[in-house]
């Protein structure tokens, strides 16, 4: 099967890449200019609208001792991990698969303090031993959150809207949060009749959304046809506000399945009053695929994208693992798939790299030090070049090094036209009067100007 | 010897660290919320101070082959580095011990393309197995800058007054550039008639200003007096301009030992120019500790501190070994240290973790949602609490929830005195009336305020 490249792969000219697959260890990137300014700013932009909404941010390391950290990870998340042995102690340590298990560590051995709750965020990369053909890298960017301390619907809300939030802010507005709680399987299962090891297999399956191995299972242990209906259904409860309904109706008696519904619409209901229904869809079948969550779960969906952008959901006995029972609620978005989801819409902020190239002869670079710095202090991004030799580049090396560097506005402090007091600009075109020549370049104005005058013309217009 | 603690962990409280220290490995740590905050501050800082200059980042990946990275390494490095091996081939892993050979290995394999020069920054951690006395973090934080593709002076300064920049715009004052040239001691070694395993090891001696051992080598050798006096000499050679002086007298007809002293002084007559002089002090014996630096080093230090916050210097072959021979030059500083060196300094942007606390009973869970986020609109942190039952909390337990978050204002939209179309609000005490009453607390002013008015009310006055 071919491998399938990640978009932070390729995002990057693919050529070079391909070279360095050879030399890299597979499933590691390295992520060039124009796309680190991108995922740099997704990191950015998300930990301020966390931060807007209360959540600092915390650093957990980058590796744990396994036999400390598996306490909050599931079998098949710890099958996944990078290990290394320690040289003083001989133990085994684990390069993170999972920021939640870390956090889960730091509050439960009492680091945060007493007070609670808690609200805290994270950007990280995370590392797992994915197949080659998953089409996942190995390094995972991640932007998380936790919110800690206090079981109630308002948190669990607060959560959600708060990965609503998030969405928006990135420039996202196509996407869905698929709502569950997986209280509500569970007790189906349970009052089924099932085995302890068949009801586990069954919520694996469920989650998949893989029906012939769900009724597989119920058949191989004979449970009865109409607990064997009601179970089947549910993997299926997924859209508006009817799910709720038929929710009901499948559990019946059972008075655990009943409860699940009941906090999933006050949910549902908070969500709706604070405006984010048109994002919500329903899901009684929704489970996340890591025992840990108890409680409500989501993920996210974006449009014409096949794997879930991010999720979470409430994990109340996790924390408990690690010495101090705390009910929780939380989410964590993958960087490389927002990144994904973003593709084609608009690039914030890019545009040029580089405002403004400053060519000096050493004779005056002083000046030229000092012309770049006030142009910086006005926010623009300048490259200075002091040429080794008497004279400054000739104005065509300055336009080639200029349209390299993507830099519109030259200024040489040398060249035919300058002074002790004056400096050469080259003006990039102005919009609205821009003409095309023959020759497909804009036209471009070149003016003698003085050193005074220089930060005035060439201020942003911000 | 007890264990030195990094300042990121210092700054953190002590005791719980203490019981961490037990379940983490040594050298890692887990940076809390006060300090991460500052920590991704410095870094942003920094990046930005780069890109203001025209740098742009880039991300290598944490982990790479050992076989291939190493190329780029010192022995005595690689010897510190984490390994693991690949599970698919077999291979051994190294976690990144140093970020400038990620980025040889990433330009000398063509990735960025035949254009130069290139200007690069990067952020991230390096890992090290450092002695646990130390005093070091073994999980280190990291920012810094690649110059890449030209070798002449103007680069040389370019380089190091970036290095000035970034340190002011972080608001450092009291620091020093220590600037010296690896070319001018090692041609007076050349020229003394040490063996080439002679040479080296009083290269390393004299990075460590270790004269008694550096006397030894050139004795054990029966290098001739008047060589031994000068080779000595060399390594104390530092201060301010006359260094040159005596510097040039020292060479004497040693040519390259010349050559040196003459770059390094155009470069400190730049610097000059660009108004660095008060931060730079020349040093003939200044090393850095890598052999791969062959022209013109430096290191930062500042005021009371014992270790570098960071240096760098020219590296012209160190990309060739991965197929391109390139000219370079660059720095990284230690995010640890700097921390440390602006510990005393004021905390920019610091103060209140939240601005206000939003509380509202579910019933009035709508306008809560639109109350946050039209405050988070207009810049404030707000934390909403959504409270599960028909009443919100009490105005006391509403005033302990404000304290603990830190959050100055309070809203209420349940309470005595709310309707449907007003909150209670608490406002912080007002600076020039405040006066503090006997039970020690500023008065606060408690005031019913119509919805609409809210906003306007809380605008932060920026």
């Amino acid at each position: 099967m071919p491998r399938q490249h990640s978009p932070l792969i390729r995002a990057s000219a693919s050529s070079p890449h391909r070279h360095e697959r050879a030399l890299i260890p597979a499933g590691m990137v390295t992520i060039l200019p124009r796309t680190a300014k991108r995922v740099r700013g997704m990191e950015q932009g998300l930990v301020d609208t966390l931060g807007r909404w209360g959540y600092e941010e915390i650093i957990p390391p980058t590796f744990e001792y396994l036999d400390v950290l598996s306490a909050g990870l599931e079998p098949h998340v710890i099958e996944k991990c990078y290990t290394m042995s320690d040289r003083a102690t001989g133990r085994i340590l684990m390069l993170r698969p999972d920021v939640t298990a870390q956090i889960a560590r730091i509050v439960g051995m009492g680091m945060l303090g007493p007070q609670l709750p808690l609200r805290l965020s994270y950007r990280t990369t995370v590392f797992r031993y994915e197949p080659d053909h998953a089409g996942r890298e190995r390094e995972i960017f991640q932007v998380g959150a936790e919110l800690i301390g206090v079981d109630d619907m308002g948190m669990d809300s607060e959560i959600i809207a708060l990965a609503v939030d998030c969405l928006k802010e990135l420039g996202l507005s196509e996407f869905k949060i698929s709502l569950g709680h997986v209280g509500f399987f569970r007790a189906l299962l349970a009052q089924s009749g099932l085995s302890p090891e068949g009801q586990k297999q069954a919520e694996h399956a469920a989650a998949r959304k893989d029906l012939p191995r769900l009724e597989e299972l119920l058949t191989g242990e004979r449970i009865e046809k109409a607990k064997r209906r009601v179970i089947l259904e549910a993997p299926e409860l997924y859209g508006r506000e009817d799910v709720l309904k038929r929710g009901r109706a499948l559990a019946g008696r059972n008075r655990s399945a009943r409860i699940a519904v009941d906090r999933l619409e006050q949910i549902y209901r908070l969500l709706e009053a604070g405006g984010l229904k048109s994002h919500l869809l329903l899901d009684l079948g929704e489970f996340r695929g890591f025992d840990y969550y108890d409680g409500v779960v989501f993920d996210v969906f974006a449009a014409g994208l096949g794997n879930e952008l991010g999720g979470g959901g409430r994990y109340n006995h996790l924390i408990g693992r690690f010495g101090r029972d705390l009910p929780s609620t939380g989410f964590a978005f993958d960087i490389d798939r927002l990144f994904r989801a973003l593709e084609g819409g608009t690039e914030k902020g890019s545009g040029a790299k580089v405002d403004v190239l400053v060519c000096a002869a050493a004779a005056r670079s002083a000046q030229a030090f000092q012309v770049a710095r006030t142009l910086r202090q006005q926010g623009l991004r300048v490259v200075q070049r002091i040429a080794p030799d008497g004279d400054a580049p000739s104005a065509k090396l300055l336009e080639a090094e200029g349209r390299r560097l993507g830099a519109p506005t030259l200024v040489s402090l040398n060249g035919r036209g300058t002074t002790e007091t004056h400096a050469v600009v080259t003006f990039p075109p102005v919009e609205s009067t821009r003409t095309i020549p023959k020759n497909g370049n804009p036209k471009r104005l070149t003016r003698r100007v003085s050193l005074e005058e220089l930060p005035v013309l060439l201020k942003p217009n911000r």
